[in-house]
């Protein structure tokens, strides 16, 4: 028997996950989808093959027969989509961040815990990446000794800034739409919870960025409750890519994911040097996982288990990603409660 | 409409285009299969739910409804079943090698040319590697100016030996089973035929090769008719894991696949230094790329037009192996006709 | 016509001092040494073929025939040796830090710029690094664009840590002790001054340096003028070897030297991967850089010219160090007048 | 008491060792030279303060207060200068190779040999390079487990061509030029000596090669008595740099110098992906090593003791040289004897 999904937003990453749930995932069907955007609906339908179609997001999960809802809708839209979704019976995957607003994450993350059998998943694709994964089990395995200090760049390609640019007024800002993933990852791989935080930043290429109280890169200093320290840097002036990097320094060994931020086994040696090229954006990086990801939630409904990722992890990632934003407006370290 | 498709052999590398046909691949269905081993054809009903199990090749292609057949047999059947599957009006994709005998293998190919509405594919799966790929654009965009030496060496993990060894009696040699992939790689890249061929080798950690007039570890160096050079090496020894490498210099640049043959991105430090951990097995190694050609072999028989890859490419390579072959056992070198 | 020089201090960093001085500086002679250590004095005449040796300071540089002194003693007497030189009309090389309290700093300053005659040189070894000069020209031609973040790690390698713990009463803490090249390497290349500076930091492995208000790895976030970031650790807990590391992302390029702090072209492949051992130890890693700075300080003294590095550049990476060491101690971020 | 040198030839690599012997060498004096080119000798005597310096190498030896003579002359003049260096009763450091003609070179083994107070070096520097030692050790720990293929190539780079043709007619063919070095590191690090020899080669971008019989590029695969193999690719048309690389596989381990030619410790990032700059010449990358040897060469008649190389070692070398190029002219295998 197969596990009947929607998607709701078919944008760039809309379109990633319903082809993974119409073509690559196994005991799933996508019969349902939605958007406000009639060319992406039209492509939904010729391209995707999906049988309905839907403007409104409540039409969709009250008018189609409905196991689960893939919600990929901007992220202001997200909690409240997920608590609309769990009132109607509905197992829930959203796309990072769970929300913009902390108090309403709350309340969100609240409603999810108050129906346990339903399951929620955040899409924190690191989690199912191979490599992170493989770095996650060394950690598991104690390899690290104690942890020490975890560094995670998130920064996107100068290539993809035009897109970046029309998106800021919708933006949640770099800390929110970028780093969030590796204050996930920091949390994950530290084990431990954030104590304090200081975040600077500023415009090195794009003045625009300041008027949404922003910098086009930003990094934050965070201090975890078991001392360990944790270095974020996130951005979109990359010029070699989609640079996806992660570090975790213990007192044992080193852990590094991405490093080299390769987009193959193919090294070039010419005049300029030896080199591999880069990733060049979050599918190619990714697309792997964002099919892991989907699997995993598909297969928690079938076996009714709980997927790794909680909605509690949604939440702290989306404080995280609050408090270093405050910090960074106001210049001056905050202390974690 | 979706091609019917049966698997000839499930034992590993049939279970890995099973479970593709199964179910990631587009637009085919796995209707039937055949094995001659009671274990196997257990599994493939249970485990991988195909319909339509036989023991013999010929009840399969005769007594199923079928447009395609995926042929993982030993290699020794690989032609007569080619042909008979041809003759039966099907679709072909054949695991390399195309066969072990010359003269044979000539037939074959005869057979192949006389059915052109027919499909014909042969498994040379790194072609539809990403990095090869990448690599092969990079040669066709004439990044490598005049091409000077393809390297490659294939190496299987010495972890593996045990099967290996069991499996000696039936092996056509280690340039038939490991090296007729850097054959084919060579003379894709090159864009030339070999024109001459001189081999040696020997037994270096397990002597049971040398009953067999074969070593564990054998090298051959060939020429080319545009003068370019090609340096062979297969054998079943790498204590580091499955290592795939070949390297292209050319008058301009160089291009190296996997000379670094990490499983992932994830970089280890500690006492014992800085580190990759290597791919172990080629379904690691080459897991996508045998979806790739599996998804390529049923989009040409819906798209009516033929793979990249053609019945000559299998002979040219199996001739490669034939002659690598004769000239390590004799101790001379061979002009190629 | 050859400079006369004299070292102070015959410790392990001073005897690669004597060393170069002896046999492979050109146009420099040494004549004497002072030690208050009876048998690095004795060593000082036997290995290393110093003609004059003293027990006291003072009494070398007034009782030799001298054109110039090297300073390698513990950093709290540097201030006043420097000043004591100069006065004795001695040209200067001290190694860093130039000091450790601000105000000492300042007046030596004061008395190096005032007698602008005599070369005086601060022992920032990293600059005189093939890898550091060949990135700084990269800087120079502005191949980064604008400069966003510069990241310097100085890890210490946890075979060491012997010898360090048992340091740990005469140490200036590890801003003082590691991080002071980092923050000199952080003005060089960011063409800046700092404006703001936050920092923490944690016993991981060795709880001792919480006894002097210090943590075996610390961190710290600074700003710049030019509103560039940069990220400092320092630690002494490396399992794998001497980890120098330092990165500048700028808005159009990249730089890393020593990401791989590799010990030389060597890789290994074994059942462990692939992997390169590091560099062990800073003679191992800077030797060419030491032999270099001295011959740099030995032809500016030839050719009456200054060296690049100023006392200037010693006071601002001292004043960084320690307030970054009052940042970590009261954990509160520092706006730098 | 210091060991008085003289240099025969001031070219390129003359130049090299007389500075070396100037400047960096301990207990030794260079104390003549002698070069046909009356422009060198003047550079010999105002830039490098060479005292007596001779047009003739006879004269310099007979002339001159000398303990050792290092050999820096075309080869066709090594095997004569040697003898009559020994006969002079010098002690003699010789460039490589020992010569071109095998029975000059056999002569010239027999005279050393029945000096044996006489220290004899040949200048396969690679055995003094940090890299190369420390690969030489681990084999001699027995980390390699039994060798099975040695592969090396020695390649200039093609922005040395121009001086590369201008010297053709004066060569001694590629596989003695460049090939030397390998077949010396292979009997090195393979411990054994070669029983066949199979070359091939091509022009590929000069066809001035052709004019002598020569490649420029060629190529050569071996066995050895203990049946391992070898592959040498020796060519003058690297567009990165100077690219010199080795491995040796084992059945336990891999070995790989070199194999990213590397120029320093800095990574660059930018739009043309993640890249190392490649050393551009041989004194860049061996430069250490040329000191070493040098050294090495003085010590040894300090402590009246052997070079690890031989002249049987010189000999082997140009041995293996001379019936590579035979076998490429010739297009067949050669059993060697």
């Amino acid at each position: 028997m197969k596990i009947r999904t929607a998607i709701a937003g078919l944008g760039r990453m809309g379109c990633i996950h319903a082809e993974n749930l119409r073509f690559r995932t196994r005991k799933a069907d996508l019969v349902a989808a939605c958007d406000p955007d009639p060319e992406r609906r039209e492509k939904g339908k010729s391209e995707l093959g999906i049988r309905n179609i839907f403007t409104e997001f409540n039409d969709m999960i009250h008018r189609s027969d409905l196991d689960a809802v893939i919600i990929v809708t901007p992220s202001v839209f997200h909690c409240r989509q997920i608590r609309d979704a769990i009132h109607a019976g509905l197992h829930v995957f959203c796309e990072k961040p769970l929300g913009t607003d902390l108090d309403e994450c709350q309340e969100t993350a609240r409603v999810i815990e108050n129906n346990p059998e339903q399951v929620f998943m955040l899409g924190f694709m690191r989690r199912y990446d191979t490599s992170y994964r493989y770095a996650k089990q060394k950690v598991e395995e104690r390899y690290l000794g104690k942890p020490i200090l975890f560094r995670g760049y998130s920064v996107d390609p100068e290539s993809a800034i035009g897109g970046i640019l029309s998106f800021l007024p919708k933006s949640g800002g770099q800390f929110n739409d970028m780093a969030v993933h590796d204050f996930d990852l920091a949390r994950w791989f530290l084990k431990s919870e954030p104590r304090s935080v200081y975040a600077i930043g500023g415009c090195f290429a794009h003045p625009e960025f300041a008027d949404y109280d922003d910098g086009d890169n930003v990094a934050a200093l965070m201090q975890f409750e078991n001392d360990s320290m944790a270095f974020f840097l996130a951005g979109r002036t990359a010029p070699h890519g989609y640079n996806i990097e992660t570090e975790i320094i213990g007192t044992q060994a080193t852990l590094r994911i991405g490093a080299v931020p390769q987009m193959n086994l193919v090294e070039l040696m010419d005049e300029t040097g030896i080199r591999k090229e880069c990733s060049r954006s979050f599918p190619t990086r990714f697309g792997p996982a964002f099919l892991a990801e989907i699997q995993e939630f598909i297969d928690c409904i079938h076996e009714k288990r709980k997927p790794e990722i909680t909605v509690y992890d949604g939440l702290m990632a989306s404080k995280m990603a609050v408090l270093a934003t405050e910090s960074f407006r106001n210049n001056k370290p905050i202390v974690i409660k």
